[in-house]
């Protein structure tokens, strides 16, 4: 077996994204219209039409389409006329905990709470209270809104971005086209390479989710890599460019401390944030307190103009299974849940960034520490990896850490893809780290009760049941993948209407079984366990007096045919 | 973007394996030898040898290679001695059970305790007690033992197997190759089509691991497809026929109860098991009682003489979330724990097979069910998936349920493929379900404090902090995946000496600045947190005294020199 047929992914860049149409067939991005003061908002879900003739809503991040109204080449701004029609509050401040804490449902709130299935108000009162994130830069119209916090759907990110050994706007600009097709709820660039700028303006001009990024890392650029020179003024001159872009939330390794950096000594892996390490590197080299600590609030007052919402980064999180929830990181928390309290001084939104690396044993304590430090700010983990030994895999190995951390309590999973701790992640590795976070947010989300979200895995597990093919891959989480697995084995059209799977072979299909079964029952007006144990038993009667075939002779021929018809078409793809 | 790029596995067979040296390289088998009675046993693992000069000896699976001594085409029987040399006790009883139960540290448990690091004696108590399961028919000379059990290591199963609509010998026998080399530590044999009686016995000839069967499958096919036409006789000289063969243990649905078929009546995917769903027409069909449950103990008898064990299949699974810890599902359970206590009573071994699909915050409840109804015996899922809507993806979806089983106290999960639901799988759907079940096998092992199993954690690590990416490779689940990711942005070879990788670029490293931090610390004499605070102070002197470079000027060039290497490559490579 050849390697190269091992690797999930082909080398180098991929071509342009499917449209939605060719990723979602049998989809179509809908509208609810919902008026709001003077506003009609037309908040977006994906309707997906089953062959039974009903249909499913469901939460959409993708974006619009071009045939949804805009020019080509022109992004649509939903956001534009609320924003100018929304005069701010104290001291310039435009957040939406601002608005929230003087009791303005916002438009964004509003369209948010349809989003969710929940009232405006109670958005607000989440926003208000902290527990909920609602990243909204005034600089960025493009953006529907999405809400984080523990009491709203799970959301993922997915990180894009290019270094110094590889890079193209291109390239980063179709990921995000990917990775929000997909289901990825906000996006982060962290580009360190060269056209930051230009790179960060394409994402943003063609995001419709919030955007993410490190200033540090721009900065550290501005100072041409020596992190000795940098300083609160270099820092904040990147903030304001890049809140100007309209960039929704900032990572900012403010909680790293001094003291925080001889915790790390016995660690196996030592520091292993970028931003956690070059701040580690700075108040090593000046011996003084990390400035972003010392001047937060400068930063918050920058923060407000704008409504950037504080993502403050774990910048001594663990980077393997022998570090995890050591006291680094846990003094660390502590920290961030200071700095928590004086960005909610200013009204600043902030979410609370977490680790990394944890045995499934260790998790929830992170969960329960994080909502102690801070607050109940939402919590926005990396991961967690639950092993260290599956390089290649660490999609996986991290779905389940996501999985039960979201399950716990957490607002939004910080994707990994099957390149992480080897390369650059490319779009079919974007693609892979997202599927992987949709199930992974999605597990979390039946866990914690959510009956909209069950929804979906009760019509795709009934469609499964009644042999609708068709509709199992259209409900599923990457129809064009579903389909292809289904043909690799039985290619024939016929066989999408097949009451059996190549798995089993037409002999041996409990479902089938299953369903004549119930069908006899309906036929006899039997619903309940007890009269079905009625019907059994003339069913029985019937069986041992008609013969052999559980299915009418009709259905007994129409079913070999169809497996004839696969048959002969495998034979004939060889 | 075209979809076959986004499929993860090619269409159609894949050649043959590859060789263990191929896919684990700067590996080697070894042999333990340790003296037992009059024997001495050759028990295997696989040693990593590390570009440090050290080695990390790991469990191995993979059964002997050609080179090991035997010739080609036949494979090796460590048991034939032991097993020759034995006398049956009572009835011709030959179980592991029943010499553990007369005091009896069989070579099979001496083998396993060392292969878990523990003592004969205690391998001879678990078995004794019904806590763990070694499967050992005597017709299998050539298995390597293993024991499944809560007090060991979590093991993995991989289902292979042909269909009606698809079938060769040979590539069933690559499947078991593949399986084994990536980590199964059982293998079931599923087929249902032609040459059922064939391709068992060439997997079992192949085989160094315990094989599993479902016997109904062939037992239908003996009265040509025709459920109703079962019987006891005609299942009895199935188990005969395979347990002459070799199989290890039987998956048997002795725990469909007539009275729990109308359990079912609500269920959304009614009946998903293929053994239920045939036990549960059997029983509608006669209006009798399910034949494998009155006859039960006709089949320990004929179980006791091989030493089978018994899998006792959950015919009432559930196929769906929806469908998860329902009445019908937790009656079969009881059922199985009064059919445990009836195998016992006749020393024959017990695990108990358990679903399916359940939501993370219902996955516990059956451990702790299990437990109480089957008095320890070992639990053995399917999964869990915890959810149904990523089709293509159910690796995914159920190593998140397995893995949190596992942890929870479950003895061996079985796998789940990518092609689960939708079509039968090919060797390299094999190798991703096995690896994404040996990470949740492994992720449970290190949750419940396994330090044997951390051991390749830490080593891993360890290799990536110290920037050893060949020893990063060697010691993963899949090294020649980890390779390829690696090599596809940076593929010269002086990337692989590199401090640095694409992700971040060589400016952005965070690993390479906390080593430098304890590089110094080590010069220093400084090794606790105290300390490395003075001695920070120290180096911040240094800094402010000595300019910019955290690094020496050679570590820098020498750095700036692989890169420009492994840039003048990625252009060359376009």
């Amino acid at each position: 077996m050849h390697e190269n047929d091992a690797t999930q992914t082909p080398g180098g860049p991929a071509p342009s994204p499917l449209s939605l149409a060719e990723s979602f067939p049998s989809s179509q991005r809908i509208y609810r219209e919902v008026v709001h003061g003077e506003c009609t908002l037309r908040v977006p879900e994906r309707r997906i039409h089953l062959t039974d003739g009903t249909a499913l809503d469901v939460y959409d991040s993708s974006g619009p389409e071009p045939e949804d109204g805009a020019p080509a080449g022109v992004p649509p701004q939903p956001r534009r006329e609320w924003i100018e029609r929304r005069s701010p509050g104290e001291g310039g401040n435009v957040t939406q905990m601002h608005y929230a804490r003087r009791g303005v449902v916002t438009e964004e709130m509003a369209f948010v709470a349809t989003r969710e299935g929940c009232s405006g108000e109670f958005v607000r009162e989440e926003v208000a209270a902290g527990r909920a994130v609602l990243p909204a830069n005034r600089r960025h119209p493009e953006t529907e809104p999405m809400i984080i916090g523990r009491n709203f759907l799970v959301k993922i990110n997915a990180n894009i971005g290019n270094s110094a050994v590889r890079s193209s706007i291109d390239e980063e600009v179709d990921k995000v086209r990917w990775a929000t097709r997909w289901g990825a709820d906000t996006v982060m660039d962290l580009s360190t390479g060269n056209d930051i700028h230009a790179t960060r303006e394409a994402v943003l001009r063609h995001c419709s989710v919030p955007v993410g990024t490190v200033p540090m890392y721009q900065a550290l650029e501005k100072v041409n890599g020596v992190i000795e020179e940098l300083d609160i003024e270099t820092f904040l001159e990147t903030l304001r460019e890049q809140a100007e872009q309209g960039v929704d939330y900032f990572t900012i390794h403010a909680g790293v401390l001094l003291r925080h950096v001889p915790l790390t000594s016995h660690r196996l892996t030592g520091i292993v944030s970028r931003g956690g390490s070059i701040m580690a590197k700075w108040c090593l080299a000046h011996h003084r307190e990390n400035f972003l600590y010392t001047h937060f609030e400068r930063i918050c007052e920058l923060m407000k103009e704008y409504d950037v919402a504080f993502s403050l980064g774990d910048g001594l999180r663990p980077g393997c299974i022998a570090d995890a929830n050591d006291e680094a990181q846990f003094a660390e928390l502590e920290t961030l849940g200071e700095l928590t309290r004086i960005a909610w001084k200013h009204d600043v939104q902030v979410m609370i960034e977490g680790p990394g690396h944890v045995p499934m044993d260790r998790i929830k304590e992170n969960v329960d520490k994080e909502v102690e430090c801070c607050g109940g700010a939402p919590f926005y983990p990396l991961g967690p990896l639950t092993t260290d030994i599956a390089p290649g895999y660490d999609h996986i190995t991290s779905a389940i850490g996501a999985a039960m951390i979201g399950w716990y309590g957490t607002s939004m999973l910080c994707y990994v893809t099957p390149k992480e701790h080897l390369g650059l992640p490319d779009a079919q590795d974007v693609k892979q780290g997202v599927i992987a976070y949709k199930i992974a947010a999605h597990a979390a989300n039946i866990a914690r009760g959510n009956t909209k979200a069950r929804e979906r895995d009760d019509a795709l597990s009934k469609a499964r049941f009644e042999f609708r093919w068709e509709d199992q891959f259209h409900l599923s989480l990457d129809p064009p993948t579903a389909r292809a697995y289904h043909d690799q084995t039985l290619p024939a059209p016929a066989a999408k209407q097949a009451q059996f799977c190549s798995m089993c072979g037409p002999h041996f299909c409990s479902m089938k079984i299953t369903e004549d079964v119930r069908r006899f029952a309906r036929e006899q007006g039997l619903e309940d366990g007890q009269a079905l144990a009625i019907g059994m038993q003339a069913k029985s009667e019937e069986f041992r007096a008609g013969g052999k075939a559980l299915y009418g002779s009709d259905r007994e021929e129409e079913q070999a045919a169809a497996l004839a018809a696969a048959e002969s078409e495998e034979l004939g793809t060889g």
